[in-house]
């Protein structure tokens, strides 16, 4: 493993057509120019005319569900939920979520993503993960109800082993703690208004999900009065730093109050079209509600890949489909929501390449045929590329990948023990 | 460049879970075994574990529109075929279609595609890429008119060219001529009839855009009192060699005159988002109307790429979505569609790995992330796996790409040639 170092030289990469050579110092971009001398100690990486571009951000996903890929698919949400998800998750160790948060590292760190917003059991161990890849993350301390009023005990007792890993963590700069509520129809009142509390106590991010299906909506109306969104803001749980996962049905008033509150609306096409959700109303959230909002995979079992290229694609052909208009969502509305809109979603000065900015870069393969031949990078980048395209990933001036190497995990390892995890958890 | 041997042995290759041995002989799979000996003279390639899978077809595309990939997007369809896409065709030479067309054939191996169903100006063109990649084709005398009745003069020209260019063809095993009449809007129905006799009489496919939009179903039954499909029956034109492209506006009447008639519903999901032209009624069409389909990517500009793991994801994300049943579209229907189904569309005996069949497979990284830990191959290649996981492609027993590495083309010259010729058309 290489240690992140003071000063990253990267020469020769190509950044919006043009050569350029970019300096990062500290983890942050400090100089970009045609041509940099070396500075005095700097890890030098030659880009050999690879094209740069800010990394992805994953707004929403539920990292170690990479054992789950492929798993139970092409069923009702319910059947797949209480037969295949919920019986499968009680068996898991932490060895087990271990596991399939590094095989989730690997396929981020090889789509070109450099931060995650992960939620899910064990978190202590989502939290090595994120030490380990040198990927950027937001770790919930995840909090879901066995009886109304009551967290779950082994919620209680993970985040608790969460709490104390992280007082340790070295990597507090890159890595921070969410309070992650499952959603309005398993975490009840008090819990929610609790949570709300330490949230603003701690400056810590609300993690929730919210508005996903349309039954979650008429049970919250029937129990609340209320839409999901209006008995969170009730619930004090609506501010700047609330990532809200799904919005997918949400009425004009929700609209509003996202807005006002200046939360995130997180938009996960690929789970949300899987499971019939719904289609997310972009033109309406977005290009008329003016919300800001960040893009997100969802976990492996509903997608099934954490790949934001597929996400990207999606998200603009279907916010084009829903409202019947070819020139909505543009490619550069949409990779700009998936890079610097999903940064400033998570408080962080990054998503683009400039001076100041969080030191995170992708260098893409120029000879990529799906590159080719160059007309609009944003359009090749949104409607075209893949993860074929992905050459090296560099988060805070630390190389994780170069060309198509992974240099912060042993890959082959890696995936030994995610296909050990998932013998044990599906074939023992 | 190779030519293709008579005999391949794939050594070590892994099928349906099990080691497998697979003898190509004449194009066909004449063996298949746990180990099988070396035939004389066999070219021995060894697949060291690769999973082998049947390779894709890709049921509808224009390959020479790659030059046009991310030129124009983002706009209203007349907007963009009237300003932008049309003028520049009408710039087009033969060596720009080539340059286009050679590039196409990259991206198709690269994404683990062994047949394509081409329809673009300068049919010799497409033809000199189909010999010269060694893929699986069928290129169209395109007919279209610049007045009633009167096939414009440059496609009579060009359809001359490729017919003299075919009938010279060391390739006729497997690559074929259609014809292929642009749409009811562009081509009268006297013209329709001559297309209709022409193929009665040479055996050859039909290969027709219909019911593609909304306006287009419209326009038709203010002319002729019929909807596209039912127009085209009227005039001669629907029969089991016939390809309707993309069958996006179907009445219930269409659906059952597709079945009777044994015409092929192609599906080109990505470009109808992309273009806001509707979303293909998967259960009506082909789980309850029982019609024979093919899934295709149309052409790079709006689309923008010929992979068709990102076409058999959104066919299936599309086709549960619209029905408002997750289990619309399993994986293991759409990936029969991509393989199976679309050899048999176009009357050839593939897409299926055994015996008799088609001697073309693709072999997968099987250390791909997206495969792991393995749960279920179908499921992992519609909705996980991209072009990142294709490691070789065969053909009719002639290896097109090996460790990733294409055989038939120089790739940085096929390359170089592309972004000229797009140079010349949008930037001289």
């Amino acid at each position: 493993m290489t240690a992140s170092p003071s000063r990253l030289l990267v020469r020769n990469a190509v950044l919006d057509g043009s050569a350029a050579d970019l300096l990062v110092e500290n983890g942050v971009f400090s100089n970009i120019a045609p041509r940099l001398p070396v500075p005095e100690g700097a890890q030098v990486l030659d880009a050999h005319g690879k094209i740069a571009i800010p990394g992805f951000y994953n707004g929403h996903t539920h990292s170690a569900m990479t054992l789950f890929r492929s798993y139970a698919d092409d069923m009702e949400l319910f059947t797949w939920l209480s037969e295949h998800i919920w019986p499968n998750e009680a068996k898991l160790r932490e060895e087990d979520v271990l596991a399939g948060a590094r095989l989730a590292a690997v396929e981020m760190i090889r789509s070109g993503t450099v931060f995650f917003n992960d939620m899910y059991w064990f978190g202590r161990a989502g939290l090595q993960m994120a030490e380990e890849s040198g990927l950027r993350a937001m770790i919930s301390k995840f909090v879901i109800e066995d009886r109304p009023g009551h967290v779950r005990d082994d919620c209680v007792r993970q985040n608790g082993d969460l709490a104390s890993a992280y007082a340790a963590c070295g990597a507090k700069d890159r890595v921070r703690l969410t309070i992650g509520p499952h959603a309005v129809y398993t975490v009840s009142e008090s819990l929610l208004r609790a949570v709300a509390e330490e949230a603003r106590a701690s400056g810590e991010w609300i993690h929730v999900h919210a508005s996903e299906t349309r039954k979650e909506v008429e049970d919250c109306v029937a129990a609340h009065g209320l839409s999901p969104i209006a008995w969170l803001d009730r619930c004090g749980l609506l501010g700047p730093r609330t990532l809200l996962a799904h919005c997918v049905h949400l009425s004009p008033e929700d609209i509003a109050l996202i807005r006002e509150r200046g939360a995130v609306a997180e938009h996960n096409p690929c789970s949300n079209y899987k499971l019939c959700s719904g289609a997310f109303a972009f033109r309406d959230v977005y290009e008329k509600g003016k919300c800001r909002m960040s893009i997100g995979t969802d976990g492996c079992s509903s997608n099934n890949n954490l790949s934001m290229f597929d996400e990207m694609k999606l998200a603009a052909l279907s916010a084009k489909l829903q409202s019947g208009d070819p020139a909505c969502a543009p490619a550069t509305a949409i990779f700009d929501i998936a890079t610097r809109g999903g940064a400033e979603a998570f408080g962080i000065h990054g998503g683009v390449i400039g001076k100041g900015y969080a030191g995170d870069l992708v260098l893409l393969d120029p000879d990529a045929a799906f590159l080719a031949p160059g007309n609009n990078l944003a359009a090749d980048l949104v409607y075209a590329a893949d993860t074929s395209c992905v050459d090296t990933v560099v988060v805070a001036g630390r190389v994780l990948m170069e060309g198509r190497e992974i240099r912060v995990f042993d890959e082959g390892r890696v995936l030994a023990d995610a296909r050990a995890a998932a013998k044990r958890l599906f074939r023992a």
